[in-house]
């Protein structure tokens, strides 16, 4: 699973499987196994208001915290391909967004992350909490929470 | 504003000024103002696993809701253009999507839908909550609830 360490090939990954990304301009600009940044681009995801569609923005921190998960599977061996869905996202869209944005995701803190993953070697099946938010002019934007479930 | 009674027309609409609607397949099936119903296409919203994204699912339910708000009151003679905003949502994804889908809504029930016109139409401000369903193999697959504000 080597393609997954270089953000270019994760974002041809994406682009590629999840062909709507490619619609919405989305780029990978950070894909650690701590973070993940994508960018939307304003063009793409435009609204009758000349802001940014909120369905966009919540799609593009779906996203993050979803690539977040993945790559952090694959990486520890864990995840069968497609094995992660989405359970339910709660989002508040706290000011309007009317650039180019960025969705970042971090890992969780340490001890919710390592019962996610004892729960998920236990049972082969866990689930996890997911934040990400969208800043506009150095204000939290978007305010993202994602559930997942992943299967082993 | 008369664009708005036909369904035809609408879904131009939301074409031309909501581009991602149009990279989603977006149709508009009904559009009256007690109910609207969009279609999203499956192979627009695929995802690698070859089911619809969440991201979409939650983009249609979105506009849905949107455009029955919009509708009502562009009809009423209440809305301004552009005078909605997306407040927050929150979604459960209970069952996966594969293939093409609906979203529909339908306006509140009166009681709750009077006192949002209400406060409207004295403060020049009302926050009213829609809810969206997708449906698959006569199952509710997805379970929407946004929060929208108007302005007057």
């Amino acid at each position: 699973m080597d393609q997954f360490f270089r953000k270019e090939d994760f974002e041809k990954y994406l682009r590629e499987h999840i062909p709507v990304t490619a619609a919405m301009g989305v780029e990978v600009e950070e894909a650690s196994q701590d973070q993940v940044i994508l960018l939307g681009k304003f063009a793409n995801n435009i609204n009758h208001k000349k802001t940014v569609f909120g369905g966009s923005l919540h799609a593009v921190a779906t996203l993050a915290c979803w690539s977040l998960l993945h790559m952090n599977l694959v990486r520890s061996k864990r995840e069968a391909p497609g094995e992660i869905v989405i359970v339910g996202s709660s989002v508040n869209f706290l000011h309007p967004v009317t650039s180019d944005f960025r969705a970042s995701t971090r890992i969780p803190e340490q001890e919710k992350w390592e019962r996610f993953l004892k729960v998920l070697d236990r049972k082969g099946k866990g689930k996890v909490e997911l934040s990400a938010q969208i800043m506009q002019d150095g204000k939290v934007a978007v305010d993202y929470v994602g559930t997942f479930a992943a299967l082993r």
